[in-house]
């Protein structure tokens, strides 16, 4: 199905037409977390830095929760569309090891891909960085202030905290709660003897799926349900100078892959 | 169609493979029903609870009544995609019932799909109440204090009240147009005759009816249309110590299908 | 392609069949159009009738002008669903004749699709009516007052006004503008030779060009585009008793559709 | 593909006919960026120039930031859906020219194509001003008053302007940004190999793609990413009477596709 790019050509094939072809599903996992970062971390930063700006002529801000909500979704959507036909658009280390644990994914791919997801994750969120930092600066009080927690905070606009109010295991929970919902989703959206939406069109229902799990379940934790999505703006914040007060990562995203999967293998798997 | 699961796997089919398939069509049902008490019951508590919450950090709330709406919606069209392959897609008492009496599903069927979907109903339920426990104890003043009405009940996040100055005849109207609306668009788009949508994107055109239904005609009685929808929560809640003082439900939502369905059948049935 | 519906039976066809039968286009544009008044007139009464209620219990409103313009667009697109594979998804009388001037549309079948289209806008505006009854005589000060112009006039949610401070002239040209642009899309979206969507997808396009145009051209005139969903909720509220103090409708959308028609025809008919 | 127009009829083909098949391509560019400013220009008048309009009734603005995003977002959906099968939908001089450089789209069509992209944008923009002329004038103070900077400008809702805080530098950087994700996401979904959406649907995908732009790209430059959509509102509202003081357009914009194209073309094409 894909064959290696150079055979498209007359010419010998080069060093980075063999680099792409054989990295190519790398590539597509790396492209694909970065739209999700990007819009992600993009709406975020617009929204919230530019809440209460003046700027906009007719006092209306540059978009609500639901701006945030729509936008993540077209993240995802972007990723499946970039990523889908050349690596089936994971995006994301727990549908990676899950399909690996329960859909014969071969798991000696499973290191690189995630290294791949995280890279892309830690790149969309420098470009993010890069693009707002005056607004960050001013909404944080000066060029050389990045603070990790605080009212004037910006680390939250690129990777998840849970409520300050809310019990480890509560966070924990949430974040099974909705991981379960997407991975149940992903695998009915595959199904094909279910009704699944046309080839192609899956990234509009992943799009449906993610305002909605953002809607209806992304207030306690920031509906992280992604390793990478969580962890490669760490990364990226940390390299631009951010402190490291940050509750950890992936405590409370990963390892719910775990027994979600097992009740989906065992309820739902056809 | 549905072939046994294990006819594709070499061992014997085990107990819970057997179970499995004998009640895949409930099984189907109950998975949908809870998608759409998860995405709906889910965002109300997401938006009401944490409405005047400053945690946002930019002044905006956690979403609006639009958010609202657009979730149920996901619900549903989640609803579809997860079951629609199996039992149809149902997910709903009054369909169910309607299909039965005017396009020949199964009458022997009826009781335990009905069952499924307000077991679905009740765990989604159950689901969301766990994952938004602290924030209804911030909210209804006390970690014991559970209210079915009053100015901090939450029992109105799960289920639905006709609003306060409505007579029981216009409730019942407003369930009797409501229902009528959704189920000529079921039919319609489940009609090869007609201009219906290609296979596996119902779930996108179920998506725009439920957003419009709850756009244009939500505000009375919160548009149930679905007894498993409204009667799922109702036990959920008295399971986890709500009072019993809610109006009965069922009363304005299911008898409206039989009216709608003789109508349909006289005027627009093909 | 439409075989009689008792030819699918064993029985003798009843009068009411053959009636059904004979009349289903003018049938399937009446339940069209009254899709489009329903979810239209039923948004507006929504949104504005409860704008400030505190029934809400969140503080948040029954919705914004953004909902109202969505739930339009998703009457439009159920609109083309329940009646596109039987007369084409009009539900327009500018849509009917430019048809018919420029399509081959048959010319003797205007005057009953027109009446039909009429009688289905109608009596949804009459549903809508009933719906939210109590809600009106709450808003317009007593069960006994309906006024049409006036600070608590109701009669604009069902059909359009232009704005107080508009000359006639920029109404028509508005309303020119709108149905020019709304009528290119029908003609481009049903063009086989160009990208045209994929048979039964057309009311997702439909929709989103009703949001846009709804967004974008709205705030003049109302964009009606449509006689019919101007003129039935005149007749319907004239019949429940409001008064005749509106301006004429018809005036600034019908006539409109000739100069939209030849300009099509001279530039883009293919 | 296209056969002309004439060939459908049996009288011999006029001036106009053969007219309109030379320049098809051209006609359709011309009529697919006019929807795109139509839509866009459309709704940051109806929605700045009414926002604090008390005409809506119900304390509602005629709309928000995110209304703005949708209707863009639509335009260039209809402009896909308007050209997309005659000319390949570019809209846009730097898809054009990257596509000319790296998909081989003949390169004498350059300048017809962004001739009649300009011309559209042009057009629309004029259309546009002539609807909300009066509105314009009041928000202005004054029916001669038509200013490009300051307090009461209205220029700003035709063309973009970088925020005041932003260095040129950065204002490249987010248009950069910007064009680069608009360029990898349209590569993507034409590209048959990867997870594209079914034929036809392709504008759906556009329209996430430009709402998650927007929504996460949009407040430091107003996401121009098309010089004739910049740059043709500013003829515009030159010939209406508007004055210079106008930052130069395309400086921001066009440039930034040949670098986006050779990262494209390095890591991507296929």
């Amino acid at each position: 199905l894909h064959k290696p790019m150079w055979s498209h050509h007359d010419g010998e094939p080069n060093l980075w037409a063999s680099f792409r072809h054989a990295w190519r599903e790398e590539l597509a996992e790396f492209l694909g977390t970065f739209m999700i970062l990007l819009f992600g971390a993009g709406v975020e930063c617009q929204v919230t830095l530019h809440y209460n700006s003046t700027n906009s002529g007719h006092g209306a801000a540059y978009g609500d929760y639901l701006q945030c909500r729509l936008s993540w979704a077209v993240g995802v959507a972007m990723a499946v569309w970039v990523s889908g036909g050349v690596s089936g658009g994971h995006c994301n280390p727990t549908v990676t090891i899950v399909l690996a644990l329960f859909r014969g994914f071969p798991f000696r791919k499973i290191p690189s891909i995630i290294l791949a997801q995280l890279a892309g994750a830690t790149c969309a969120s420098l470009c993010v960085y890069l693009n707002y930092t005056h607004s960050i600066s001013r909404f944080e009080g000066g060029d050389d202030i990045r603070t990790v927690i605080g009212p004037h905070s910006t680390a939250g606009l690129f990777f998840t905290f849970p409520a300050p109010y809310l019990p480890d295991s509560s966070a924990f929970y949430t974040e099974f709660l909705a991981s379960a919902v997407l991975v149940i989703i992903v695998f009915a959206l595959a199904d094909k003897g279910n009704l699944s939406p046309p080839q192609g069109t899956q990234p509009f229902a992943m799009f449906l799926a993610l305002v909605g799990i953002g809607a209806a379940l992304g207030v306690n934790t920031g509906y992280a349900m992604n390793g990478a999505r969580d962890s490669g703006p760490r990364i990226a914040l940390w390299l631009v100078g951010y402190g490291n007060e940050a509750p950890p990562a992936l405590v409370s995203t990963t390892p719910s892959c775990i027994p979600v999967a097992i009740l989906h293998s065992i309820a739902l798997q056809s």
